[in-house]
């Protein structure tokens, strides 16, 4: 039952003297089980214990895909309508767990109402953080992992390619949006990250700003930012262009961003605190007089989940670890005028990195 | 600034002597602000007080649009990677409060760690549910809401004739659910409520399967289940057909389920217990031998989210109301043979229902 990825969690459990663990992000349980399960308001949790055998719960509609998933363990299935602690309390039972002292939980992301109603089971527990434990044994991707976030990346650089092949002018940002995700889904795409952002002209001051019936034309920046699912992996990636003319500050300010990209990928290898990365690059959009255009962090994790741990903003102290991989995407955004953003998605290898994004990143106007 | 779907819960607020609301859902701040923000780990939150001005924090990067968005209170906007309660705190001082007895919070989705930095501010303070008096206010929808529903909803029966005016012999789920989605962007939908289902022959049977590579035959059960959002509002259809050839066992199963749909239909007006609508449906499949197959509840409350209050299922003693918006959707899922699955939007009206969604519900065996 106990596989390698829950295997370092066992043993931290044991380390911590804690009694058991409650995981209930779909995308940690996906993790650990291979049980892809967005279950809504539903009752979602996989019980890890360090002497004694796993348990998930779940709701009864899901129980046969669990196991098509190929989980061994016990279910407790959950019935729509019924109180899932019913269920699960005389399992806990069954196991001996009749109090608790210590429970880690995933406090970032579990509802304060079920951490009552586990509290209301085991009143005497203090509740963990368990992501930390969590994120470490996440955040370095397995070779398996790294060839499937590799397809995923090299989907989007496909999706850049046929975003602009459709560009004419007068088209709208929806149009081409949708085009994207359509032959991406073709192509067999599992799904997207997020909604595909495609912005034109002044809306690409926006950071998140989305598609609308804004019409093409000539001078036009344009900014895609996209991403695929994968054997549920995510990729992101944003470029951004000028369509059929540019200004020298447009230029100017994409060049700007490019060297802000490449100031924080030269800082990538095993060892180098991630806060470095955002300042070095912040550094030089500064240096440039665009300061405070450039509003949001450097950049986030990226995996599972299209946002996941490690974070990339300047007072983040984690050290940067072979397998890590995030996304650096510096902005500029001038209101009314438009913006620029570049996104890579980073793979920190033994000795540097390698990029998983391939669509070239030289300036160009499109379209002519 | 106190607008008219505010004003209710600040007299929620002085009538239950609660210090202040922390509203952190972004659907129920778009619901009472008009502001769409999905924030993902970044904080977002609208602090309502019984007897000040409201309080909006918002990421730094979001806080142009908060104003777009007609938000015309104080904006707290917070930088990436800083703490937000550093900037919080401060602007809750200013408005003298400096403790707090009781704090309202939506216990169902406020994060454990939210709800212990709050507590760390306010170490005084009980936190209380918030979800009973926001729901109550948000479940009867007023005419604006219900039109932009019934557009949201004709753009799902619209979704669906695309489907079916698309199956070939041999295309695959993936093709004619992404098809879909295409054409209704194109159409100026928003997006998707959900990922698009399209299901062939024997994986109707899974109620929550995906679209893939199964290829269309005929003989095959082929099911659709969408939404369109639309203007920030969600529809939700499921239709179910047979293909060029169906069995009579098909076909006593599709009747079973549509007379149960029928039969809680039949009950929809204000003043019902909304546990008698799933008990009803039920019997009806229960009564035809399928009971074992029908194994989630019969529906959901539809409006900002795809799924919300209120759920109807047998045990929710909560009585209908007029404005009240939700799914009817019984189904029949028989593993390794195929599924039924038919699903209405339903609004009660004064004396009665109105159903949103409009395609026909007879028994149809297409492509012929």
């Amino acid at each position: 039952m106990v596989n390698t990825r829950v295997a370092p969690i066992i043993e931290w459990l044991k380390a911590e003297n804690i009694d058991f663990t409650l995981i209930t992000s779909p995308t940690q349980i996906f993790y650990l089980t291979s049980f892809n399960c967005h279950p809504h308001e539903r009752f979602l949790g996989l019980f890890l214990f360090p002497h004694t055998e796993p348990l998930l719960v779940c709701p009864t509609l899901e129980e046969d895909r669990a196991r098509q998933a190929g989980w061994l363990g016990e279910i407790v299935a959950c019935p729509d309508g019924e109180d899932p602690w019913a269920r699960i309390v005389p399992a806990l039972h069954a196991r001996r767990i009749h109090m608790a002292n210590r429970i880690a939980v995933e406090k970032e992301s579990l509802p304060l109402s079920r951490a009552e109603a586990l509290l209301h089971h085991y009143p005497e527990a203090k509740l963990i953080t368990a992501e930390e434990a969590l994120h470490r044994s996440r955040a370095q991707k397995d070779a398996t992992e790294v060839e499937t976030m590799a397809a995923a990346a090299q989907m989007a650089d496909e999706a850049i390619t046929i975003g602009l092949s459709a560009l004419t002018e007068g088209c709208t940002e929806t149009e081409i949006a949708s085009l994207i995700e359509y032959e991406m889904k073709k192509r067999g795409a599992d799904g997207m990250a997020f909604d595909t952002m495609v912005l034109f002209g002044e809306k690409t001051g926006l950071p998140h700003g989305s598609p609308g019936n804004r019409e093409l034309k000539a001078g036009d920046m344009v900014l895609f930012d996209l991403g695929i699912v994968h054997q549920g992996y995510n990729s992101d990636i944003t470029r951004t262009f000028a369509y059929l003319s540019c200004t020298e500050e447009q230029e100017r300010i994409y060049h700007t961003v490019l060297t802000a990209l490449e100031a924080a990928l030269d800082l990538c290898r095993p060892g180098v605190r991630l806060g470095e990365l955002d300042k070095v690059a912040r550094q030089v959009i500064e240096d440039a007089g665009y300061g405070r255009y450039f509003t949001h962090r450097l950049g986030h994790g990226l995996g599972i989940e299209a946002h996941e741990y490690p974070s990339v903003h300047g007072n983040n102290d984690d050290i940067l670890q072979e397998g890590m991989v995030f996304t650096i995407e510096p902005g500029i955004y001038i209101p009314d005028l438009g913006g620029v953003r570049i996104e890579d998605d980073v793979l920190i290898t033994a000795t540097g990195y390698r990029l998983l994004t391939g669509y070239p990143k030289e300036w160009q106007v499109v379209g002519k």
